[in-house]
């Protein structure tokens, strides 16, 4: 049985603890937050602490909080030589303090509240600086999940610049194709299985390949024909700079 | 039983042979094509002409070419008065000959060869210019697909634009973030869980709810992280106006 205190009481944190609280290998001993309403229905009352001096002795502590709280409160924490890792993508191993045995625990995934996660799904990346300590985030990793991988900070860097690509930006398009929708008139609804298969291509095929569209197939008219529609600058501009990169992508071929 | 004949041995053409031969309420008459290569395996060969004194009579006939040969087509077609239907997303229904009663049957999806779809749940968007015909393509729709609306073409046009947006866009995003795992060394497959949960998320969530990153939280300290990261110029561009945008949105609210 590995013991676990995991300081943060956000998303991350919320979902990380839902995940162990399911496995059998792993103990929760402690949540550290500033405060208990966000952990009512997930931490029983008598683990949560709000203290510095309230920490029981773990065999992990994780810092699930947000990227720029990380230096800090691993600063603050009042115990030398523990295992302690961050689960932050942008944030580097060295952004914790010296005084204890650091390392990375990055579950590369988007949490949303009231969206439940299949954890056993979810990619865990790590990262330390001692290979035992390695080998206990391993076991930890592979008791809530089958995908874990070792990735160092250049790469978890480079991780999660794709992931915003990949994800945050990908999100932004949906807003930006329901923000036309809505202009028109037409319901949403009918783009979501074309999302959802758009998706679902590139589990099997490689982005080149499932790559169509009018840009593809440097179809200047309807690319004409489409920002004549646009009537939104910001729509124009974006239209065109990913329309370039699409066309400009298929003369380096 | 309603009789159709399909125009067309491209991808949309091939995915909309395969489901109606699944139909027990249409029958395929024939397939017009130029080559009979691409549908060897989903056509009997006797029901393929490829010339335009050969055409039986059918309810409707199907124009699934490329956008640019519609109006082509359907000036050569040698019959009048008959109904006649082109499925792209980006064409008005005036672009057809008038010497035939027009519309459109227009299936909202990226297709790609290979790549199987269920088309129960593809939206079919229809448009025609007299009732009775409409009843018809509402029949042959509701047969092959769960999801049938009615669309015109202003409609139209702002539904392909939008789904330029979050299906062409969306997957050259992947394909940018694929080019920067390259880059780094770190395999593309880690991204594809938080790929399919991103698409998953607008299932149920609003675009503007689902919304997480760097650039919603206008969290600038990772975000000049990240640009200091790219060194593809293409890359940086895209970065810097898509995180621009998400921050505008922010600010709108």
């Amino acid at each position: 049985m590995i013991s676990i205190t995991i300081i943060g009481s956000g998303n991350v944190a919320q979902h990380l603890i839902k995940a162990i609280s399911k496995s059998d290998d792993i103990e929760l001993v402690q949540v550290f937050a500033r405060t208990k309403e966000s952990l009512d229905s997930i931490v029983e009352d008598s683990k949560i602490i709000s203290d510095y001096t309230q920490f029981k002795e773990a065999n992990m502590y994780l810092i699930a909080v947000s990227d720029n709280a990380i230096a800090e409160v691993s600063n603050h924490l009042p115990f030398n030589n523990q295992l302690v890792a961050h689960t932050s993508g942008s944030c580097a191993l060295t952004d914790l303090n010296t005084n204890n045995r650091r390392a990375v625990f990055y579950p590369l995934q988007t949490f949303s509240k009231n969206k439940v996660i299949d954890f056993n799904r979810v990619p865990i990346c790590l990262e330390a600086e001692q290979s035992a300590d390695y080998q206990l985030l391993e076991k930890v990793a592979q008791s809530i999940s089958n995908s874990v991988f070792a990735i160092d900070s250049e790469q978890r860097k480079s991780l999660h610049v794709s992931a915003v690509f990949v994800s945050n930006f990908v999100n932004h398009l949906y807003q930006l194709g329901n923000e036309l929708c809505t202009t028109y008139n037409v319901s949403f609804d009918i783009l979501k299985p074309l999302i959802a298969e758009t998706a679902n291509k590139i589990q099997t095929l490689s982005p080149q390949e499932a790559q169509t569209g009018p840009a593809k197939r440097n179809d200047t008219i309807t690319i004409n024909k489409h920002l004549a529609l646009l009537s939104d600058e910001n729509h124009k501009e974006i239209y065109k700079i990913l329309t370039k990169s699409i066309i400009d992508h298929g003369k380096k071929l």
